[in-house]
């Protein structure tokens, strides 16, 4: 009975502090919105790092298909934010011109090993999976490990196994190599024998023509109802030793969703962004320091940076529905639509627009 | 040349933004400590978690030989707040009374599956461990991997060859197996082949004898040249899918270090602790609200329990050496010397005392 008391009066506690964090955040929210009903946001990311010029294209590209694949349906209340995120990622998962899936960044051994992770941000269910081989959409597996409300992470047979038991189709050992990743890993080696520095593999090597490191997607969306989704998916990067595991499906580095404190999917050198928990702490300056999206993002990016030497960017939802994007790397590809425009970019200060439309 | 301008500007607010917070801390600090030098700490803990009665003695034996290995030194200043913190975790490792090498929760299969992490608050070096078999110590692997500098985390064969490779023996398979976790793994099955809610698997079920699961374990240490160090071992949980990862090699879930905010290791249920940042919130929480180390861990272990239902419990050294001890589970086992005198114990609001000896 004392153990029960014990966890009532902690509840109380807790739901006490926590109503003060929501009134606070309400009542900036009314200042904010005039009062009007949350619209639904989609943000997403192609990867940062210092990307080529002959790739900007085949970035936005892949951005405008994503958002054409995943906006209509959540922007008309169709789907939630749970779908809009697994759709983009979806869709960038398919496309070779980003490290996920097809097209994913190869370790030292040729191969591909894959990493992702899913959370929403009403209960915080979360589904993180690593190491994986073979399987076209990590980010779904990600969603059926969050939805059967086990275990959170799981690592390579045992997320295979889920993938095979929740229906994803095992391919061919090496359908997702392309040549462009082979390419790439080549150079990494080369770069290697020279004795050049691979710390940070691929993501800040100036001389190197193609760079599929820390292009890693993801993707932030707010729907309706007010439930901030955040996925994120990748292949690693170049030259990795087998087994590596990244940021990515690491809750509070690669992926955090909390409706109380906003949605954050990041991307870059991935043990930077581990040892700095980039994710959770651009959310505690948004809630402790009452920052924007905007200015937390730039703030935590810059100083992991200062501090650790990686770079690396993130995009920020708040419950609200503002945004944050920043990136200490040269380049990072990103998107959203508004008001039937698409917004995007790829260059620090940049920011493209055009009429959004489905053709 | 604009690029490193950037990078120039980045530092400097940066480096403004932590001057800030480092006059701030050492101020709190000055008016604390009245001037002294920085005292050394080693606070442990042997995991949370529903601990029968039975297994109490065990525990607190083992946590006083895991201080009597690493203290002296430590207060001596012989060994830094790294080396303190592996020697105690290798001691528990070592002792079948903890869910850790020797000892660990067994996965449905019956197979020891061990994770670790050790991180350092200076440089934010880390190194985490997952999927690992048959080595007795991975607490000494993760050291090994913070010390290449190369890659943060590795899971499986790549653990298990860094450890070949860094002087680790590879044990016969079965040899971290005890007749204690063997039975606990049978009750487990028992539990849920009655359709037992299996959920928080051995954490909280009150009508087993035996509970092996949760009882991680970990240390946090600081030193005379004020380097905070934290370090986490488990065997995760009894009944565990193959494959599955917990919270304790998720840096700002199972274990963090920054010199800047503090150190925290954790233990319970790891989906809860990873769904909830565990470490990093404790850390937030200091650093932007200025809670203490107590207060801080009080209000986010509860506030976990409260959101999740899970239960688990933190130990908390802050840069001036204050400590925190705080957990939802029923019990925590914990320690410290301070004085000369041994601080222990493991029911919420106890604290046992006596003269530390090495005897």
């Amino acid at each position: 009975a004392s153990k029960k008391l014990q966890a009532q009066r902690w509840r109380e506690r807790a739901t006490a502090a926590d109503k003060q964090v929501q009134n606070k955040k309400s009542e900036i929210s009314a200042i904010k919105t005039k009062q009007t009903m949350p619209r639904p946001v989609l943000l997403i990311h192609g990867g940062a790092g210092d990307i080529g010029d002959s790739r900007v294209a085949g970035k936005f590209k892949g951005i405008k298909d994503a958002l054409r694949a995943a906006w209509p349906q959540l922007a008309a209340g169709k789907s939630n934010a749970m779908d809009a995120v697994e759709t983009a990622v979806r869709s960038m998962e398919l496309d070779e011109a980003f490290n996920a899936g097809y097209g994913a960044c190869l370790n030292t051994a040729g191969e591909v090993e894959l990493e992702a992770s899913f959370m929403e941000g009403h209960e915080l269910r979360a589904g993180c999976i690593t190491l994986l081989r073979d399987i076209m959409h990590p980010i779904t597996v990600a969603r059926r490990l969050l939805e059967q409300r086990r275990h959170v992470f799981l690592g390579g047979e045992a997320a295979l196994k889920l993938a095979l038991s929740t229906c994803s189709e095992q391919l061919a050992p090496g359908s997702l190599v392309t040549p462009s990743a082979q390419q790439a890993l080549a150079e990494f080696k080369q770069q290697q024998a020279k004795g050049a520095d691979t710390t940070y593999a691929r993501t800040e090597l100036d001389a190197l023509r193609t760079d599929p490191s820390g292009d890693t997607v993801g993707a932030v969306a707010l729907d309706m109802q007010g439930l901030i989704a955040v996925g994120t998916s990748t292949g690693g990067i170049t030259g990795k030793w087998p087994g590596r595991i990244g940021d990515t499906p690491v809750l509070g580095s690669g992926t955090y969703a909390d409706n109380l404190m906003g949605g954050v999917s990041t991307t870059g050198h991935g043990e930077t962004l581990m040892r700095y928990n980039l994710a959770q702490r651009i959310l505690a300056a948004m809630q402790h320091q009452q920052l924007s999206a905007q200015a937390a993002a730039e703030q935590e990016c810059q100083r992991m940076t200062a501090r650790l030497g990686g770079t690396g960017g993130a995009i920020v939802v708040d419950p609200q529905g503002e945004l944050g994007i920043s990136f200490t790397s040269r380049r990072m590809a990103w998107g959203y639509v508004s008001d039937g425009v698409i917004h995007y970019g790829i260059n620090q200060q940049e920011m493209l627009q055009e009429p959004f439309d489905l053709a």
